[in-house]
């Protein structure tokens, strides 16, 4: 192995995947079958059944490692914190379902308890989520519509609307905990990945648009219905807009106010964080001074302010979820199920890898099923995680779910014995607090123009995604996202840079023709490179370039060819043409043939079959009789499979028959630096026959190059000259036995 | 390049990818921009302009060249026959249309005048097309339910319910015409490739089985309404099991006569081609004896057999689409439109290829779509091919499109002069020969099994396709196999084999480690070879197996060395441990710290940073008062590329922060084989910077593994054992440089 420096060298056997597979034994692998891994599955003994209950129960481990001297008082800061952001989160987000504000509140309650012990990540906070409240609120305001009659669902009679859609919200949350549960049981976690980070950032930038536009009648206190379903953000614009003139002007001043104040203090925070302890909560801050504002001015009665209003000092009893809303619903929890816990997901990643400890995927679905159904029989609002709020939550120092534990119970004090406190606070703060809060999600448009710039399928797909997501909604502009995305990935191998390759003088490396100026390629051969797998989207297309690149289409030179036969075997039956020593000769005069036998089409297609005739016809030299044929001027084609990392059942069919037309008029086939996995699986689906054979395989391209230069050694100039002239002299000659393409400087005398 | 027999030789510079390019330099190429396509596409010039009128009117060129002599009998003896076939067809899928059946018959004549002057296929027989057929009944029953009232339509008033019924199949031909011309105008053909053979397959399969379930009751002579929608077929069973009693015996004997007979002639038919000049029309000559008997024994007043009856002697008059019918079909008609132009172009590639002419899909969609509007506007049937049709008319040696314009005439004869003898044509004789057509389609089933032993994710595709075409109707179904077929193909590059590479003693060649016994692994390198390209799917998959092939976490490692030069920097800074010239030493009694400093966890991952310490850290080496960084066992690591053959923006990002992380751990990186386009675009994505090098390419795995040696010379047997030796001396050993797993045997003395 040791060379001099700097140089390659190299001597070994040359090698087909034949004489390489002789002089190589491969380990015997055995793979398992789908039968083993079910075995695998079902066996059972008590250390596998310990790791499941554990990896069930995550608590158990986390907790037996607790260091309570160093963890306890970051997890109590934490908790207190998170808390306080928790409930104003909790009544800002139930607007955006367009329920009663305290239906948030529980959604920091009852789900956070659950997942304290199912959860795997130490540093979410569970509760409301902007943009899946927002989700059930579109649901909820198409069932039980602000105007017009409520959907006709048995257990409706009777209730207010509020109570109508604490019902639909309650069911769906506890559909979304199934599904989540569901997917956590089969283990399909891993089907978050399809949510790219490009689709995820087109997605929630529409969301946020959404959330902007739906908190505008809270801002400005004007009474504008809940729309759902494609442009409902055309139809609630318009209806804004309708009533602009009767904008509150106590809201409109209120809601400036806060969002100037949040505004500027965020950006202090942001500033200066290396230098603040914790970061200052305006939020809380603000919402504390509204309250006292609100209460001494009476904004309710002598303003018009819509506010909070009266919050119950005590929880509702739990309720079944309602098996019809189950069935109105289920198209629309399924996006939301894997929304939700995409997201959730994702943050707790993000703390994961920054804290160093395992999250599962499969657990968390578990966790954040458990979670919802629950949550779900005590009306919360349908649970996942805000990014702000985990943020809190691990930035105060909490360590582990206790601060969400301790969180959870802050928010339970506040609602038992404090809540009525909040009942002054108008909603027009709610919603500036949460239209500040969407900075960070708007400012994600400045993406497109870098990825325009870096990758243009990515754009489009963020753009779609957006604008899908902005005018069609957020279930519907997901999938659609979802499908440009999948397309996209289709796309980019569809339509691939096919190259013919050519030596680089001197060396085995071989790159694109037209790249370099001193390059040589071999004659008589071509070297093709196909750069992706190939699949059902692409082989046509491949097909079409192969013909490009060779030159000619090999069934028609097939078809011509056996056409010509049919004309010889017909002459010499007539007499007019007899075998001599030296070929075909001509002995009688023959009539010019003009119509066409077309019968036997499908015969046409099959190998040129010289057996009921004493000579084999060359065709490369001229026929007699006028009978032509279009020249074929390589002998060998290389395809180069480096890139081919799979290839399915249509390509495989496809392949073939190009690869048996080419066989079929006498052109060598080599395919070069193919995956081990692929010649196998070519082999499992009876791909090789008598016209396609296995020692078609070469390890690398050189290795065929060196193989086809020994089976058709290359002319010196003076074989040239020769070939040349008798070419001049003798149209007849058998010898030519090589075409040359005017591109070849070689060929120029 | 010459090389003794079998021999492979080769002696060249080492090269990385940034010395290739300096020894030899690219041509400079340009590529087009966005703005040269659009100029390029807006130009104009009379050629331009003749070749564009020339493929958009495609019949100026093969009546040019139209051979009289030759052709014209084939022509006259095709149209008849095809005629023939087509009336039959025509009446029988109408009934699938749910439309009186003459309908069915303006489909064999006003869209095939228009395809005569626009179409590039000289084979295909225009017409009604079984599948579609019954998507267009599915809609009309929707919109005119056999029970209940019909959909509130203007337009609608004072109409019989087959009127209603004929308005819209013929707003929703003319709906899919629109939509053809625009995927035409728009050049959007290609799209139909995203149909592979195997979706086409479990489709046509489901249609098949819908088409048999929907003339059971014809055959059965019972009246059952037509259903649509998801789960329509188990309405429609549920339905005829029913009324299962009240089958009409005359005929149900009827067509199993017509059955048996059809399907024994037709068994005929294949077994002597060849020796048949034409097949025998067994349809044809069954339908005429059962009018025959139908007629003589008045089947439908004295045993109340269900006939065709009254056909219209003459055209209806053109109607204008019906614009409320189109918003309420918009959905269902794009599906449509898709799939009859896929399955007419699936058949004219077929003929195409065996009568060696060219076929244009984007012209075909604009012959296509002007048909089926000039069709609609005649309430013609929605127009494609049937595969039968097509068969018969190339089979009795049809040669261009004047033979489909026969047909036209011989239909348009039936309809005005002798459409009265169809009269009392039994509906259940119809849907016997439908149902015996069927066997082909039935029969692709047999595909299931062959396509579970070869490829696994196809099987799926077309079970699922299937399954869900005949449960949740064919245009759902449609979209379900849609988006299964494309996440196949996410999948099979999702989770591909990652490996981990070694060298064949002797050779440039690199196979996977696992696979051979005498395989070499270079001490202190990792090959990982990427077998896929990398996205957005499976980037944290690769990191995953990366970090499992290296043996350790790099980011983990960073963390702790960090960790630990804090740890140094305190004891430094307490005079516990001082710097001498052999390295740090300890001076003190330190104290354990329990405690870790979590404090800056951002700073942890940063590079490590030895500017502000008078000594560098050997971390190979064992650290002073119980300082443990984990050993970090290799030097390098070398990252095969050859078979990524794209690499999207998440990707990229993922990468580049795993590559960083080892870096920063101190791993020497390379990169070989990488595809040129792929360098190009790391380079435009700002993917190199202080840390990531361009220098990290290399031309081929051997390249990189020679300059690996080069930088870091293997041990000889004897240094080994001074390297073991000293180990086992001296802990502190600060030539400790290389660390041995028991993986390798070189490491057992």
């Amino acid at each position: 192995m040791r060379t001099p420096v700097n140089q390659y060298v190299v001597t070994r056997p040359l090698y087909s995947e034949d004489s390489f597979a002789d002089d190589h034994e491969k380990v015997y692998r055995k793979h398992k079958t789908t039968l083993d891994h079910v075995k695998q599955f079902v066996t059972c003994d008590s250390k596998r059944v310990k790791n499941a209950a554990l990896s069930l129960l995550p608590i158990v481990g986390w907790m037996k490692m607790y260091r309570i001297k160093e963890w306890m008082l970051g997890d109590i800061v934490s908790g207190v914190s998170t808390g306080l952001v928790a409930i104003l989160q909790g009544l800002a987000y139930s607007l955006l379902a367009s329920l009663p504000a305290w239906y948030g509140l529980y959604a920091a309650f009852f789900p956070v308890i659950i997942y304290f012990f199912l959860g795997t990540s130490r540093h979410i906070s569970v509760g409301a989520f902007p943009v899946l409240s927002l989700m059930v609120g579109a649901v909820v305001t198409r069932l039980v519509p602000d105007e017009g009659p409520a959907a006709n669902i048995t257990g409706f009679e009777g209730l207010t609307m509020d109570e109508q859609r604490a019902i639909v919200s309650a069911s769906l949350t506890f559909l979304i905990g199934i599904f989540q549960l569901a997917m956590g049981a089969l283990q399909v976690g891993f089907i978050v990945i399809y949510l790219s980070d490009t689709l995820v950032s087109g997605f929630t930038t529409a969301a946020a648009v959404h959330i902007l536009i739906s908190q505008l009648k809270f801002v400005l206190g004007l009474n504008v219905p809940g729309f759902s379903g494609p442009l409902a953000i055309i139809y609630i614009l318009e209806r804004v807009f309708a009533q602009i003139t009767s904008t509150n002007i106590y809201d409109l001043v209120t809601s400036i106010v806060v969002m100037v104040v949040v505004f500027a203090v965020k950006e202090i925070n942001e500033r200066f964080k290396s230098k603040l302890p914790v970061p200052i909560p305006i939020e809380v801050i603000m919402t504390i001074i509204a309250c006292g504002v609100s209460f001494a001015f009476n904004f309710k009665e002598n303003h018009g302010v819509d506010v909070v209003g009266k919050i119950p000092d005590g929880f509702e009893a739990p309720v079944a979820p309602n098996l019809q809303i189950f069935k109105e619903t289920a198209v629309d929890a399924f996006p939301m199920a894997v929304v939700g816990f995409a997201v959730a997901f994702a943050v707790a990643k993000v703390y994961s890898v920054k804290h160093d400890y395992v999250i599962d995927g499969n657990q968390e679905l578990i966790a954040f099923g458990a979670s919802n159904i629950f949550g779900g029989a005590f009306k919360s609002l349908a649970a996942s995680t805000a990014l702000s709020r985990s943020a809190v939550q691990e930035s105060t120092g909490g360590k582990t779910q206790i601060a969400g534990a301790l969180s959870a119970i802050i928010v339970l004090v506040v609602t038992l014995a404090i809540g009525f406190l909040l009942e002054p606070l108008p909603k027009s703060v709610l919603g500036a607090v949460v239209i500040v809060n969407l900075k960070g999600m708007l400012m994600q448009v400045r993406e497109v123009p870098y990825l325009w710039r870096k990758d243009r399928p990515d754009c489009i797909i963020w753009i779609v995604t957006c604008l899908a997501s902005i005018l069609l909604g957020l279930d519907l502009g997901l999938a659609v996202g979802l499908g440009v995305e999948l397309i996209a990935v289709v796309f980019r191998t569809q339509f691939p840079r096919c190259s013919v390759l050519a030596n680089i003088a001197g060396t085995d490396i071989y790159r694109d023709r037209k790249d370099y100026i001193n390059i040589y390629e071999p004659e008589g051969v071509k070297i093709f490179r196909i750069p992706s797998p190939i699949f059902f989207a692409n082989i046509d297309f491949f097909r079409g370039k192969l013909v490009d690149a060779v030159g000619f289409n090999p069934l028609r030179i097939l078809r011509k060819r056996n056409k010509a036969l049919r004309k010889i075997r017909k002459l010499i039956k007539k007499g007019e043409l007899t075998v001599t020593s030296k070929g075909l000769q001509v002995t009688g005069s023959y009539p010019i043939e003009e119509s066409e036998d077309e019968s036997n089409m499908e015969e046409l297609d099959q190998p040129v079959d010289f057996s009921d005739l004493p000579v084999q016809v060359n065709w490369r030299a001229e026929l007699p009789c006028n009978i032509s044929v279009p020249p074929v001027d390589i002998h060998s084609l290389v395809l180069d499979f480096s890139a081919v990392s799979f290839i399915d059942i249509s390509a495989l069919k496809g392949l073939k028959t190009a690869l048996k037309e080419f066989v079929r008029v006498d052109v060598e086939l080599y395919i070069v630096a193919c995956d081990s996995y692929i010649i196998e699986k070519l082999k499992s689906c009876k791909f090789f026959d008598d016209e396609i054979k296995t020692s078609i395989f070469f390890l690398t391209l050189h290795d065929a190059i060196l193989h086809i230069h020994e089976l058709h050694p290359p002319l010196t100039v003076s074989e040239k000259v020769n070939d040349f002239h008798n070419k001049m002299q003798n149209g007849n000659a058998s010898l030519r036995s090589r075409e040359k393409t005017s591109k070849e400087p070689e060929t120029k005398f």
